[in-house]
């Protein structure tokens, strides 16, 4: 039997930590790099074991664990969405998550994951767009200006060159907070006064609205050729951001279908619609965007992989930053079978 | 909007604060007290969100998410199975958990559950075996002396008075940690040579070991009238203990048939084989043991309400012991749409 020092041990990204690496790396580049490691992940689907998350329905929210593995690492991640939060001063959304060693079940890391979830959520989406978005996009219209708003901005400057931002929310006090966070970054930042007002002009429109209900954002008349929808909000059974029309005039690309069937905007159309799997147009199996008339659809609900895909680069970054405590998370008597004596021992050294 | 104080800080119990406070309680109080919780919540059992806990198998072992919630908590465990892992110097089982609150889905406690799992699982089987196993027994064959063995004698003695244990285990070093663990606790004590052997006059029969595979740690012939067996290490599919014959003599109680036909010593038996559910003895709407004759069987597999119970058992002693720290968990910007600002205002401390 080999004693390995400190296996007890694993290293936690405190939220304080998780903002400092992101500074430290730069909020661009770590866009840039998490977004290469999602679309890698993506690039190898099929070696993920793969299922929809497990929802914990409330009457104010939901409670979700969203599991995926590639034979190699494990990871997972807590989530909760909880749209009345926000009026108690708490986020809706909240996150942490776990990596770890399929040989031996160990966890890894355990990391805050709500600014990580805000990032790779950010990322993602522009890894979609990247593939299906025109070449030339350059102006984006933003409907919902919470907590998401911002990522969603600079993930799309940083990875497609997006320069022009127009900004939409039914309170306009959200839309002031998302123009100030974005002042100085190099963008044209307009304020709309209307969801109709803001896609007038965008290349592509991101609705990242947080109620949980059947809203329309969006109807059929305000899309025209050419655009594409980064639909980011609707993504639980009830709560859908879009027209029904306009998902007719789509092409839709998602990441996992038997979760955002159930989640997702296409909710509201029949079970055998076809739809398009995001890692078949990164892969090169399928066709993204095919001309500039065509209006393409991202129906995105955030899937464990990129979670997963996540957690590793953040783990990546641990060694050479040093930015995580190290945390007693898991019981190592120096003789496995004894547990129990490793309570008697501790006892004796209380005594 | 109430800016609430201090939102980002979840309760760790680390493993040595567990450890703390298992002493400070004192260990057969702790199993005493954690027993009535885990009876108390089998008994509300309808309240629960019930499903099968979601593995992730491998080749060398598996990893378990293992929620559920009563509609105003919400807890998930995870816990990872690998039997190689001994070999290696580390835990076959290890486990953290996490309590929530369901209106906002914010985590109340996180906690290692490796120490936890043992002394719940423990917990269970006596509570069982209080409804099972004859109201005069004394003596406990314990068949598998790794480290959930001492934890279950302990368990048995706190809850049903169990005064004799008959040890046995493939390695008979596993057998003599455990007696050298038990000794001067009250505990008549004898290792022996076979299972066959271990079980001569017990009128409790324990499994508890770790091996995954279909295994016969029990045959028909070693198992006499008014037997009560409470069968812990058959516990996921492919791994069982007890010989078939053994199931067909018995009257079988299990937690979650969902689960148990799945992963318990039924697998070997057709799916619609009659059993028992043990929050239906506990709740008095069926009968447990019913003579003296009978052989009773606790299939036990764990399941996520036991789990539950050890966290919120848990919980209810934070606050009088101190024995926790507060981690930085939780992204909380002031006002929480403003995630992004919070990472803007860390950038402007730093610069």
């Amino acid at each position: 039997m080999t004693i390995i020092p400190n296996l007890n041990i694993v290293p936690f990204v405190s939220v304080d930590h998780m903002m400092k690496l992101v500074l430290r790396v730069g909020i661009d580049t770590f866009l840039r790099e998490l977004a290469d490691v999602v679309e890698e992940d993506f690039r190898r689907w099929e070696s993920f074991d793969k299922t929809p998350r497990i929802a914990s329905h409330s009457q104010e929210g939901v409670i979700e664990l969203m599991p995926t593995s590639d034979g190699t690492l494990y990871g997972f991640k807590y989530v909760n969405g909880h749209p009345k939060n926000m009026k108690e001063g708490r986020q809706t959304v909240t996150a942490f998550g776990v990596l770890s060693d399929v040989g031996n079940g160990y966890p890894l890391l355990l990391t805050e994951m709500t600014i990580l979830t805000a990032l790779r959520t950010a990322a993602t989406s522009a890894v979609a767009a990247k593939h299906l978005a025109r070449k030339n996009a350059r102006s984006m219209a933003i409907i919902g200006n919470g907590a998401q708003s911002e990522f969603q901005a600079r993930a799309f400057k940083a990875i497609l060159g997006i320069d022009t931002v127009r900004l939409f929310d039914i309170d306009r006090t959200a839309s002031e907070k998302c123009a100030r966070n974005l002042a100085g970054q190099g963008f044209t930042i307009e304020i709309c006064d209307s969801a109709q007002s803001a896609v007038e002009g965008a290349d592509i429109i991101t609705t990242v609205t947080a109620d949980k209900q059947y809203a329309t954002i969006l109807t059929d008349n305000m899309v025209g050729p050419g655009i594409h929808i980064n639909a980011v909000g609707g993504d639980c059974p009830g709560k859908t951001e879009l027209h029904r029309d306009i998902l007719l005039r789509s092409d839709i690309f998602v990441e996992y279908p038997p979760q955002t069937r159930i989640e997702g905007e296409i909710q509201q159309l029949p079970e055998d619609y076809p739809v398009t799997e995001l890692w078949q147009v990164i892969s090169g199996e399928k066709h993204g965007r095919v001309n500039d008339r065509q209006i393409t659809l991202f129906d995105s609900v955030g899937f464990a992989t990129e979670d997963f895909s996540a957690l590793r680069y953040v783990r990546s970054k641990l060694a050479a930053t040093g930015l995580y405590t190290e945390l007693d998370l898991l019981a190592d008597p120096d003789e496995p079978r004894d547990l129990f004596g490793m309570l008697l021992r501790c006892e004796a050294t209380l005594a």
